[in-house]
């Protein structure tokens, strides 16, 4: 390829202007670990005059032609969503030797094997990260990190809307029609929720890693799946009460070296790894017994994330650049190390202290004085001596430790004081 | 490169033997997706004699001229681990244009970007995935998929020693003694677990994730450490009564565009994904405003483990045959579907049922008749009428959908059957 790539792109929504602004953002990081600039040529939109913040209007176009006919394009995203005519469009363009990468679901899922076998004949490359899951890394890691690792079985929570409301049917009690109208509100579920609490958006999903994972065509059509429209929530609380968490789960796995893929509410263990899976989170466990059980999580929607994920399929057309890790960055220092009163953090802090009347007060105002302030505390008296637990709100490190050096001098304190941070809640630096 | 790619390996213990083996169990695989055939060439070992099942004895050498010194060689897989004189025999190598797998967490933390200096010069490849947490791909997710988003935090549990002492501290009461003990009859901590608890362990991985999450140059030396050799137990429980779990985190940050890296124990809100991660895990949490939490979890040690990711980068030199994906294995069937009546699973059974006397007798002697046996049994009297929860140990999913439509037809049974499949529990497909 050159040292120009052209890029023709279907479709400007969310996605698309989220991609558009990620190339830009991220133009010199992309240019030192492929050795290639990007440029957006052009972009196929239905509306010329639709709000786009930040989308040069020169690019826009409304006849498919100019890309689909564009021979020196080199890479097309499809972003536009839908199967026809995506479908045909895409063919064509894999046929003539286009890479193309997309976020279209329902198509890989309808369509994959067929597609694949396009850019195969025609030499291209298919990439389609973001149709699974956004921009957890799936895809990628199952075709190549795992491509030889023999995986026997991919679980999934793979929608993030059923596991929003499973999880607030479960943890506050709510009906499944609160929870759907509370996920409403807050844009976890479209207006008409069918494909997500059905359970065929998440049949999709699996029957696109199913495929990966076992080497072999799946399409949507093959997977049965029931959803979580029918659940009562007598069962989300017996469920818990009995140690089980109720997920809507994709469950593939080898029987005898055959395919078994279907969707469907399940219930899990409380100490499982899905278990933990929260909110509309995502998650998929992978098992062989090369690597055991590699789980990925994290958000399996929003349209940043999507981008993101369309991005780095772009990347990996592109490969890197040869003989560079990251265009060389790790032989130069890069950025300087922080200094170490640039940094905050929320505290445990433990004290063994003599029971007398005053001390809290004592240890409060030696904290106070340092500008360090106290979340919670936990006091025990315990004979002639106490224990003072605190939780400290998010301070200046050098603070704390100016007042824990105050402390352990006073005469109250009668060893030496236990500080250890806190890392991962509001209070601490995240 | 040719079709057959041929690989020197210096060092043949558990890790080498299982690169050999997977290599050896997966050429059809890796033929199909990457259009090479691997040869391994020459293995360096120490003693000729040491018992290796199944490695060909006619590859063995004493002799390192015989890999370093073959210009014929593509690819080196070093397992031997040390600093000296692997660091001289790799900058040679990578020098010379050969391309350089690594599985050496130390060398890379110490000489990383000297070492990618030396490839980026001589045009060569540097991989060293299983240097930090065996089979989790989290270099190739950081280094590809993530290149572009912009990564402000990585927060890790990176040392399984430590994971499995703080999981049984805080479970079972154990003493900080008492569960190094156990963890070393267990395997999962070494004779002298130095390097583990006391945090160094940690901070090379750190060192290594550190550098490329934001490309820039991090070694061990820059990664200050604690570890969790002076914890108290009663801090542990402490923390955990107030909705805390003790971790050995590794946390590295971007603080106003510079680098904050270290490795200490800390406490996490129970909530926080990274409290729900037990036993011997690892777990990376990398978050972004692009991609939000994206965290992946799995073994982060072991022979297998190790050799699988050894695997994966060996694939990810060769890269996958232009214009294939799997080698068009989705374009083909591939593997059949599994018949419905080769599944099993156990399952959650509600029952509601008029309150008379026997009623629990029969239910269970028309699941026994199907075959179908009990696991759990709750029953609540209402009223008139019962309620019955069971959990069904595993069977054939036949045996229980007939059972389920006898027991539908009951007369004492007021409401049809609800039927919940259980997945991941010792009684579940796994």
């Amino acid at each position: 390829m050159s040292d120009i790539i052209r890029i023709g792109m279907l479709g400007c929504g969310t996605v698309g202007q989220g991609v558009l602004r990620i190339l830009h953002e991220t133009a010199g990081t992309i240019e030192r670990a492929t050795g290639h600039r990007i440029e957006v040529v052009k972009v196929l939109v239905r509306d010329l005059q639709a709000d786009r913040p930040g989308v040069d209007p020169s690019v826009l176009t409304t006849d498919p032609e100019e890309i689909l006919g564009d021979d020196s394009i080199d890479i097309i995203i499809e972003v536009m969503g839908g199967v026809d005519p995506t479908h045909d469009w895409l063919l064509r363009a894999l046929g003539h030797g286009t890479s193309v990468v997309t976020a279209n679901k329902q198509l890989l899922a309808r369509h994959g094997p067929e597609l694949l076998a396009a850019a195969e004949e025609g030499g291209s490359e298919l990439r389609f990260e973001a149709s699974v899951c956004a921009a957890i890394p799936v895809i990628k890691v199952l075709r190549e990190s795992l491509l030889a690792a023999e995986i026997d079985s991919v679980m999934g929570i793979v929608n993030g809307t059923t596991n929003y409301i499973l999880s607030e049917m479960r943890g506050n009690g709510m009906s499944y029609a609160d929870a759907l109208a509370q996920a409403q509100d807050l844009g976890y579920a479209e207006a008409d929720p069918t494909e997500d609490v059905g359970g065929a958006d998440a049949a999709a999903k699996m029957a696109i890693l199913c495929s990966i994972a076992f080497h072999t065509r799946v399409l949507i059509d093959d997977v049965p799946y029931s959803g979580i429209d029918s659940l009562q929530s007598e069962d989300v609380d017996i469920a818990s009460e009995l140690g089980f968490v109720m997920k809507l789960l994709g469950v593939a796995r080898l029987v005898d070296d055959a395919v078994s893929v279907r969707v469907h509410p399940a219930l899990v263990p409380a100490d499982h790894p899905l278990a933990a899976i929260g909110g509309a989170d995502n998650a998929v466990l992978l098992e062989s017994s090369m690597v055991r059980q590699i789980m990925l999580v994290g958000p399996g929607a929003g349209g940043t994330e999507t981008a993101s994920a369309v991005v780095s399929d772009v990347l990996s057309i592109l490969g890197s650049r040869p003989g560079s890790f990251l265009g060389g960055a790790l032989a130069d220092a890069g950025r300087p190390m922080a200094a170490d009163d640039a940094l905050e953090s929320a505290f445990y802090l433990r004290l063994e202290v003599a029971d007398e009347p005053g001390v809290l007060a004592r240890v409060s105002s030696v904290l106070g004085e340092s500008g360090v302030s106290i979340l919670t505390v936990l006091q025990r008296g315990e004979g002639d001596s106490a224990r003072l637990v605190m939780i400290l709100h998010r301070s200046p490190e050098a603070q704390v430790a100016e007042a824990i050096g105050r402390l352990a001098e006073m005469p109250e304190v009668t060893a030496p004081p236990v500080l250890i941070a806190v890392v991962g809640s509001g209070e601490a630096p995240r």
